[in-house]
C-alpha cells in the first residue's frame, strides 16, 4: 500500500512537472516571438522589395534566393533548394472591361482569372447573360449562351462564420466557369470576385479550362463586387447591353523553380520529420503578404524562435517554402513525391496559409487517436486565447503528405477579414498586423513543440481517417 | 418507476426543446446582424459625417441629435435625451514639436494630452530629463527636475496577449505624470504615446493635475512612439539637447450635453432593466470609429436586431449612449444616479468599449452564481467562435451600476489592434471591417436575449463581488 502511494505520488509529480515545464515553454516562445520575433520583418521585405511573386516571374526567383539565404544565416543543418518546374502564367497589360447601356459608358474593375487565355486583339464585345450559379449555363444550353458573354455572379454567403466556407461555396464558378460556358458557345465569362465586402477591387485566382481543346478555349474575368452589382442591375433595366473586355494574358512554357526548405536535424529521432510550411508564390496583383507571405515568415521564423527559446529538438524539424501552391501545386506535389520516394516519415506537417491575422488554433486532418492527442493539449494554449482545435482540413500544400499514422495540420486565423484581400491588389503589407502575425508564429511554434516532445501516438489498429 | 421514467423524459424533453430553441435563436440573430445589420451604415454617418465627437463640441451635439434621431426611427418604446454637464476642453492649433540636437533640428510628432493647460504664448524651450516611469521622479527630486521637461518613456509590454494589460500597466504614467513632475518645478511633460506599435501617431488621453494649484500646472503632451526612441536615443549622445513645445489648447467652462437613451418597455418584467451601452463621445484627433463609434452603433443595433428577429423582450431593453467617457465620465455618474433616484433594477448592463474588432467572448463582474449562470450559456456560442467567458471588468460607463445581485459585461473583441489606434488619428472607419462590426453586434444580442429570457440568478445569500 505504502509503495503504491508512493508510486502514485510519482506519478503525480512527474505528471506535473511536465504539465509545468511545457506552460514554462509556451512563455518563452510567445515572449520570445512578441519582443524579438524576425517574422514581420522577413514579411516587409518579402512584400515591399520583392512583392507579388507569381510562379515563374522574376520575383518568384528573387524570393527563392531571398528565403534561401534567410534561411542561411539562422544557422539550422541543412538549407537547400529543391528544384520542380512551374508553369508560367503571365497577366501582361492591364486589363480594360466597360459595359454600354443606354445611359452610357461604364467603365468596370476587372482582371484575368489566373490561366485564362487572352481576348482577341482589340478585346471582345458582347451581350450579356447572367447567371447565378455556373450549373446553371447547362439548362440555359447553346440558344441562349452562343456568342454572349456569361456573368457569373454568385455572391459569398454572409451569414457563414467562417468566411472560408463561404468562399469554398463559391470557388467552382471562377474555377469551372469558363469550361462550361464555352461548351455552349459563350465568347467569355465575367466572375463575381470571391469578396467578402462590396468594394472596387478584382479578385483574381485560378480557372481550369479542364479538357476543353485550346480552339474552345474563352477568355475569363473577375469583376470587382461593386461592379458585379451595377452591371446586374443594368441587365434588369437593359438586358441587351454589350459588354467590352480586353485583357492580353499568355501560358508560356514551363520553367525551373523551386521550393526552399531548411532543417535543424533531430538529436534522437533525426528519421522523424516534423514539417512547417507556407507557400511562396503568390498572385501578381498584390504583395502576397498575407497570402501567404504570412505562412512563409512564420514558418521561417518557428525554427528560429525554437533556437532563440532554447529548444534542441529530439526529432527533425523541416521548414518547406513550396512553390505554385497558387496555380498548380507543383512545389507540394514534388515534395512528397521526393519524401516517398526516399522513404521520409512525416510524422507532422502544419501549414499556415490563411492570412497572417490573429491565431484562433488549428484545424487537424488525422485518425481519431491523434486527434485526442493533440486535444489534450488544447489547455496549454489557453493564456494565449487559442481555443480552436477541430477536425477539419490542414493546407493545399501539406495534403499530398497524409498517411494513415501522422497529423496534418493548419494554422486557423481569424477569417473575419481574409478575403477581403485574397488574390486583390490589396493584398499588402499595410494590412498585416506585427503582433498578429508574431502570435501566429509563437502559436505554430508551440504545437511543433509539443510533438518534438511528445511524438505522435502509434497507428491504432482499426484507425480511421477523419477530417 | 414508470411515472419517474416519463418524468424524467419530460424533463430531457424540455430541455432538448429550450436549448434546441436558444440555438435557433442565435442562428437568427448573426444571420440578421451579417445579412441585414445597420452597426456599419450608422458609423459610416458618424465617423465620416460627424466625426470626432469630443464632449461639449459641436460634433458631439450632432452625435447626440443623429443617434437620438435614428434610436427614434426603429420604432421603440421610448427614446429620450438625459442633460448631463460636460467638461469642455478644446485642442486649438495643431501642436508642434522639435528638439535641437549637436546634429540639428527634429521635429516630433506631438499632441496635447486631454486636460492639459497650454504652453505660455511662444512655445517651452527646456533641456529634457528622461524617465522610465512617473514613480522615478520623487527620487531624481528638484534638483534634477527643476526647469527641465519630463520625458516619461514607458512601452507597452509586447509580451502581454491582452492588450489591455499592456496599457493598464502604463496609464498612470500619461494621466499622473504632469502632477508629479510639476511638483519638483518641470516646466512640462512628454510622455511616449500608449500605443502597441511603432509609428507616428501620437496618442492623446486623459490626464488631471490632481489637487496641484493652478498656478503650478505644467503642459504635458504624448510623443509618438518612433520620436520617443528618437528622442532616447539623441539624449544618450547629447544629454543637454533642448527640446522646444508649443500647444494652445484650454479649457472652459462646463457645458450642458446629454446622454441618448431607448427603450424596449418589458411585455411581462418592465422593472427589470436590461442594459446595453457604448460612449457616444470620442477624442478629437481621429474619427472615433473603433473608440467608441464601434460600441455605439452596436448598442443601437442590439435593439433593432431582436426586433428584426422577432424576439419580443419580456424584460426592459435598454440602449444608452453615454456621454463623456473620454475625459469625465459624467454622463455615466449621472444615468446612475438618476436610475438609483428612481430605484430602477438593472438587473444587466453590456458595454462596448473595446473597439469594433472580431468578438471574442465577454468578460463579467458579478457574484459567483451569476458567473455560473452565464458559463453554462457558453456552448450556444461555440459556433460563433466566441470563447472567452471570464471574470474581470466589464466598462467604465456600466461601472456604476454595480449591484450585489446584478451582472455587469463587456464585449472582448480581439484586442491586438485595438491600441494601434487608440486616442489617435488612425481612429478611422476605414479600420473598421463590417463583419466584425456585425459579429460583435449580433455576440452582445445574443447574449442580451438570453438575459431576456432566462432572467438573472436570485442572490445568493452569502454572495462576493468577482471581477
Amino acid at each position: 500500500m505504502k509503495v503504491l502511494r508512493i508510486a502514485l505520488l510519482f506519478v503525480i509529480a512527474t505528471t506535473y512537472c511536465i504539465a509545468q515545464n511545457d506552460e514554462d515553454v509556451l512563455k518563452t516562445i510567445y515572449k520570445t516571438s512578441l519582443t524579438n520575433g524576425k517574422s514581420y520583418d522577413w514579411l516587409d521585405y518579402l512584400s515591399n522589395t520583392i512583392g507579388g511573386r507569381l510562379s515563374g516571374s522574376t520575383s518568384a526567383e528573387l524570393a527563392v534566393q531571398y528565403t534561401k539565404s534567410e534561411l542561411e544565416k539562422l544557422g539550422l543543418d541543412k538549407v537547400w533548394l529543391q528544384p520542380v518546374m512551374v508553369p508560367k502564367w503571365v497577366r501582361g497589360e492591364k486589363e480594360m472591361a466597360y459595359f454600354e447601356s443606354s445611359d452610357g459608358f461604364h467603365k468596370v474593375n476587372i482582371c484575368a482569372l489566373g490561366g485564362s487565355i487572352a481576348t482577341p486583339d482589340g478585346g471582345t464585345k458582347a451581350q450579356v447573360i447572367e447567371v447565378s450559379t455556373y450549373k446553371d449555363i447547362a439548362g440555359l444550353g447553346e440558344e441562349k449562351i452562343k456568342g454572349k458573354i456569361v456573368f457569373i455572379n454568385r455572391a459569398l454567403q454572409p451569414e457563414l462564420i467562417n468566411t472560408f466556407q463561404a468562399y469554398g461555396g463559391c470557388s467552382s464558378e471562377r474555377y469551372r466557369g469558363a469550361a462550361e460556358a464555352a461548351k455552349y458557345g459563350a465568347v467569355g465569362t465575367i466572375v463575381r470576385s470571391l469578396s467578402s465586402r462590396q468594394d472596387d477591387y478584382p479578385h483574381t485566382g485560378s480557372m481550369s479550362y479542364g479538357d476543353l481543346p485550346v480552339a474552345q478555349r474563352i477568355p475569363s474575368a473577375a469583376i470587382s463586387t461593386n461592379d458585379a452589382v451595377k452591371l446586374s442591375e443594368a441587365l434588369k433595366k437593359d438586358p441587351n447591353l454589350e459588354f467590352f473586355l480586353e485583357q492580353s494574358c499568355q501560358q508560356f512554357e514551363d520553367v525551373l523553380s523551386y521550393n526552399v526548405i531548411g532543417e535543424i536535424t533531430g538529436s534522437e529521432f533525426p528519421n522523424e520529420i516534423i514539417l512547417v510550411g507556407g507557400h511562396l508564390d503568390s498572385w501578381d496583383l498584390g504583395d502576397g503578404a498575407h497570402d501567404d507571405g504570412a505562412g512563409v515568415v512564420q514558418s521561417m521564423d518557428v525554427l528560429r524562435l525554437m533556437k532563440e527559446s532554447g529548444i534542441t529538438p529530439k526529432r527533425s524539424i523541416r521548414v518547406v517554402l513550396f512553390m505554385n501552391e497558387e496555380n498548380g501545386l507543383r512545389g507540394a506535389r514534388k515534395y512528397a513525391e521526393v519524401a516517398k520516394e526516399k522513404g521520409e516519415n512525416h510524422i507532422f506537417a502544419l501549414e499556415s496559409d490563411a492570412g497572417g491575422f490573429t491565431p484562433r488554433g488549428f484545424s487537424f486532418t488525422t485518425n481519431e487517436a491523434n486527434y485526442s492527442q493533440v486535444l489534450d493539449w488544447k489547455p496549454l494554449f489557453k493564456p494565449y486565447l487559442i481555443h480552436y482545435f477541430e477536425l477539419g482540413g490542414s493546407g493545399a500544400d501539406v495534403g499530398p503528405l497524409r498517411s494513415e499514422s501522422n497529423v496534418l495540420a493548419g494554422l486557423r486565423p481569424d477569417s473575419q477579414r481574409y478575403f477581403d484581400h485574397h488574390h486583390a491588389s490589396n493584398d499588402m503589407f499595410e494590412h498585416v498586423n506585427k503582433r498578429e502575425l508574431e502570435l501566429g508564429a509563437a502559436t505554430m511554434t508551440s504545437l511543433v513543440y509539443l510533438y518534438d516532445k511528445y511524438g505522435v501516438n502509434p497507428v491504432p489498429k482499426s484507425s480511421n481517417f477523419r477530417d
